[in-house]
């Protein structure tokens, strides 16, 4: 037995698919089909959307799920008419939180996201260009401007957190790899030269080898590079690293590139230049 | 007269700042100060914020706003002592939720990031890595595996979109620039020869003349390139093509990157290989 849950927004749906997820991941045993509907800025598209939500429960046998970010009040009442169990998040909290504020909320459909929408925009194309610039290595004379420098062994997870970082926060994120050229002669990595005068604003990241094995075979099938025993070695050395050098280090093995990018931050004090909406 | 709003979780913080920026965000007269404190994830952590969420209130002279998503009871009992005005989402929603869904909740600290961790991680991984060497035309060979195709003049949002859809969607995105190259004869823009086999896949970007002006003159300050009559030719050329050739478009204009991301996603139904967390 299935029951559909809707998320239902004017705007993008992230916040309310975000919440509804949140939500509905405490309730391991039930199965949800889970379903994001952004965009429901007209009263036409709101009856639309109420046939669609009527035909899943009478489909399901069981009514609907519905968590709306709906600001507009004309929209809202035609969703209200839909049957279903619903979470309307914004008369929950808008009128507690009018009391406290003593003001009145601006029923604004989008409001968020018009705010400083051209410097978050220059700010996050200058971030996106920087991180691709500045990705694997490819460059290394702008690290005077970038906010952190990611290193570790090849496929540990670099490349989608510096990306991540610059689209969700204007984070100038370069990333280097660690790799076999930068080995001392006793086995041991040093710090590559093009790194050594940017010691705080690196950031080191870790995997276990036997998760790292896993995503180099999928590129290169059993290759040295794919290998165990190269895979041990690289992490072994990256890790020595990183506690010779006291670098700041994330094992990125159990985590999302969500929460890579949210703990470093939380970590190091990183400064965001714009806030995900 | 500021007040400060934070928003607290013992996971990333995205869904508590995310919900809390869009309620806030309906107060424009008030001027609120949002901190995000992510990974509240011990008592001891909690107690901490408590001193800094107290010194807040003395230092406003009015009581912070409190949102969280704390799942574990006794980190939230702890919160529960801070002075502030407090909307806790759990415990207002999972509680009508649990009666609906006839079952308990399993308060399981950071539920929602354990899902499928690997699945989402390799495609997060592939996605990222074919929207990099698929970007602005760089290779063309592998359209057959791509989502979608983004088509758009030079510096229009292609690359920002196309990393977005893979990292927050892991949906495959190339992007194809246009330029004069394919110019025809009488001066319209033709499709360009590695595009027409794909055509089903293309999606076009659009921009307002001046807006792409001001873009391209921080990047190439009073070049022909970023000069007014160019911009206004190019983005003719394009919206002429995207007409002729009935190729679903957006003006990027007045529009985020999850704006113009979840709007393509909707118009077109582009599946997402998973889902925001």
């Amino acid at each position: 037995m299935t029951r559909t849950a809707f998320f239902i927004s004017d705007g993008t749906g992230i916040t309310a698919e975000s919440l509804g997820r949140s939500l509905l991941a405490q309730f391991e045993n039930v199965e949800i089909r889970m379903l994001t509907k952004p965009y429901i800025d007209t009263v036409e598209k709101a009856h639309d959307l109420v046939q669609v939500i009527n035909g899943a429960a009478v489909s399901d046998g069981e009514q609907p799920i519905i968590i709306d970010t709906i600001v507009d009040g004309a929209i809202r009442q035609v969703i209200r008419e839909a049957e279903g169990f619903k979470i309307d998040i914004f008369s929950t909290f808008l009128e507690p939180l009018e009391q406290e504020l003593a003001t009145h909320s601006s029923y604004t459909v989008g409001r968020t996201h018009s705010i400083g929408k051209d410097e978050v925009y220059m700010d996050r194309i200058h971030s996106v260009h920087f991180a691709l610039d500045n990705d694997d290595g490819a460059r290394t004379h702008q690290y005077d401007k970038a906010d952190v420098i990611l290193i570790g062994v090849s496929r540990c997870g670099k490349t989608p957190t510096s990306l991540y970082l610059a689209l969700q926060f204007g984070i100038r994120a370069a990333n280097y790899p660690l790799t076999e050229d930068d080995l001392d002669e006793d086995g041991s990595l040093k710090l590559p030269r093009a790194l050594a005068a940017h010691r705080h604003k690196l950031f080191g990241l870790t995997i276990d080898p036997r998760r790292l094995a896993a995503i180099r075979h999928e590129r290169r099938p059993n290759s040295r590079y794919s290998s165990m025993d190269q895979c041990v070695q690289e992490v072994g050395q990256a890790e020595g690293l990183y506690r010779q050098m006291h670098i700041p280090f994330i094992d990125t093995t159990r985590f999302s590139v969500e929460e890579i990018s949210t703990r470093m931050i939380a970590e190091v004090g990183l400064k965001r230049r714009f806030s995900p909406r």
